[in-house]
């Protein structure tokens, strides 16, 4: 097993980005893996936000995990930053493997280095295994996460 | 009851809506109104980040609402961007008084008129009166929300 290293996506990593999102019991009926300009377009955006932090995981050459780190600088407890995880996934090949763990691990250190007081993710309510893996990582399930889709 | 405006908060605004923060059986433990410096400094971070839009709401010259929306571009859902509603407030003497409601549909429009496909938020699991107000708005409960303080 090859060295991991976890990195800036650039353009070239959309495509596999892609196909990680679409392989997923909640992502098969919302991205369309076959159409990548939205997702180019997208791209973009976030490559042009210095706030935002779209890395991959690669090993030999492979993508194999993603995820996106937001900083959102705030008022609420005396003027903290906090981070928001979203997006996270590794591919199915990598599963078990570890990966998550240091995947996850690394988003806290960047967080810190970004000098971040929290750090934050919702995980759908039907993903019971995320969440013994991200309270296993010391996170707290102490809000409930609302969503409205426009 | 005077009229409603809903703008961008400055650096006058953010004594009042410290103390707003400060307000609140959460905050009453986490906020320092009486030093006003690290939430001045967070404001200068936030102002100048196009993302991050800090509102207030003032009747009659007076602030009596707060929130922070943050529009966070990503590659899921299609390239869909998202928006964050965070630190939501509204003045003791003001609640009951709509004043939520309008605020949060400000809020959604908003996030629509910046080409948002999704609004989401979380709130603490025991501020069981903000679930319904959420729900009754439209929101969904689909996720939990977890943090990590460091």
């Amino acid at each position: 097993m090859g060295d991991l290293e976890i990195r800036r996506a650039t353009a070239e990593d959309v495509p596999p980005i892609v196909a990680m999102l679409a392989d997923d019991p909640l992502g098969a009926q919302r991205e369309s893996p076959d159409d990548p300009a939205p997702y180019l377009t997208a791209f973009e955006r976030i490559d042009a936000d210095p706030n935002q932090h779209l890395v991959v995981a690669v090993r030999e050459g492979r993508v194999i995990g993603t995820l996106q780190l937001t900083i959102v600088p705030g008022l609420s407890r005396q003027g903290a930053t906090r981070s928001i995880i979203e997006g996270v996934r590794v591919h199915a090949d990598e599963r078990g493997s570890g990966l998550g763990t240091r995947f996850i691990e690394w988003a806290v250190e960047e967080s810190r280095r970004q000098g971040c007081q929290l750090v934050q993710l919702t995980s759908d309510a039907t993903r019971t295994d995320a969440h013994r893996f991200y309270e296993r990582l010391g996170f707290t399930a102490s809000h409930l996460g609302f969503k409205l889709q426009l």
